[in-house]
């Protein structure tokens, strides 16, 4: 395998355009997220190698390009430190809301201002974790393929389908809509039928979301003003999975 | 109010030695932060503004200095970029374990081996929000006095007992031990009179602990292998907190 050191070579701008703009394209990083990705059954377009070091090489898969890229190559397209000298290029998973929302047997996660990245992933891994039908992310969240999102996913990213959605498309939906925010009078989380909103920790869900959604909380104590939304999401999803598994 | 900016100066290197070490003296950044610090009775040695220019100076406190470090003084000392020209530098809370495990009404929760401080700063967060009776560190743990665990425990940190302990303080404390794991026989989450241990995603509790502790774990599909330690800690945290509010 000859080992790729010019940057005009057109996968490293290939590469590097799928970790910057991840829009037709994606970037897995890391050995064992790249090879739950392909057990999973996603096929990857060409796994990467820094400079031919990767202590266990990724088997030859058909179809899947195999390269190398030069040490300093590799550095510059990755953006985490969790790649361990193996990334993988694939395509950007499609989805559409109609998809999503035909499974009433589970929940929707809809985040709505969530522009953390870190956040997005661990939300999308709760998804995976609860089974819920689907994330659907409102304008101002951050993009749940982006690599720092991908990371807190753990890869989770390609089992849960993911959409970019409006507030409009949501109300449009005619399914029952909630609501996580502080307050006092909150009623029982659904375990189906039902999109759960999460907004931002500082200012919650959006005007138009409120208005349509039904509240649920997290019951905690007066020590603490709120929780991190991942934290409260965590919460929330495994008391709807819990209902669900009843 | 007189600009410091000589790094010579004693206040700035007893900042930066207080970030670095936080050893006797820690610092908390933000103007909110600091402000619900001294709401909480804490006593702030002193407030620092970054080069005069807080939009909202903090009051005068008695007692405590009140200073004005350079931009480029101030922008060496902190460690976030939550700051938003305001920190604050406190004595280091001391505790004890024997004064945690004294609250007998509550759980105590201990960490093993988590070493990311957004995690240990996440769950002392959830500690207060679930009301534990403190969080208590076994080795391996990052420091949850350090800038980025008091940026993600939202400065709960001031509101929670912290102790550092060893495997063997928690064997002898003679206390229900429990451990989070992913296991098929888990026991019910107690809701008091007990130690909850959290090992790292990777590793879980150590042998010592894992040889005394009966197992708790947090069901859900098997579509993911395992949860962030802060996400399981919510969840066993909430249910615990639950449970007592019966």
């Amino acid at each position: 395998m000859k080992t790729i050191s010019s940057r005009q070579n057109p996968w490293f701008k290939r590469l590097r355009d799928a970790v910057h703009d991840h829009a037709g394209e994606i970037v897995i990083e890391g050995p064992k997220q790249v090879a739950d990705a392909i057990g999973g059954g996603w096929r990857a377009i060409a796994v990467i190698e820094r400079g031919g070091e990767a202590e266990h090489p990724p088997e030859n898969v058909s179809g899947t390009a195999h390269l190398s890229l030069s040490a300093e190559l590799f550095d510059a397209v990755a953006e985490t430190r969790a790649t361990q000298g193996v990334m993988a290029l694939f395509e950007r998973p499609q989805f559409t809301l109609d998809m999503i929302l035909r499974q009433r047997e589970s929940i929707v996660v809809a985040l709505d201002g969530v522009q953390d990245p870190g956040n997005v992933g661990s939300i999308v891994r709760l998804a995976a974790a609860f089974d819920a039908a689907g994330v659907a992310l409102l304008p101002g969240c951050a993009d749940a393929f982006g690599p720092k999102a991908i990371r807190a996913s753990a890869a989770a990213i390609l089992t849960v389908p993911v959409v970019n959605v409006t507030a409009h498309d949501l109300i449009a939906a005619r399914i029952p809509l909630f609501a996580a925010q502080q307050t006092a009078n909150a009623a029982a989380v659904p375990s189906k039928n039902a999109i759960i909103v999460f907004g931002s920790e500082g200012s919650g869900v959006s005007k138009e979301i409120a208005q349509s959604a039904t509240s649920i909380a997290v019951p905690m104590s007066s020590r603490v003003e709120s929780l991190n939304v991942a934290t409260a999401a965590a919460i929330l999803l495994w008391r709807s999975f819990e209902a669900r598994s009843r």
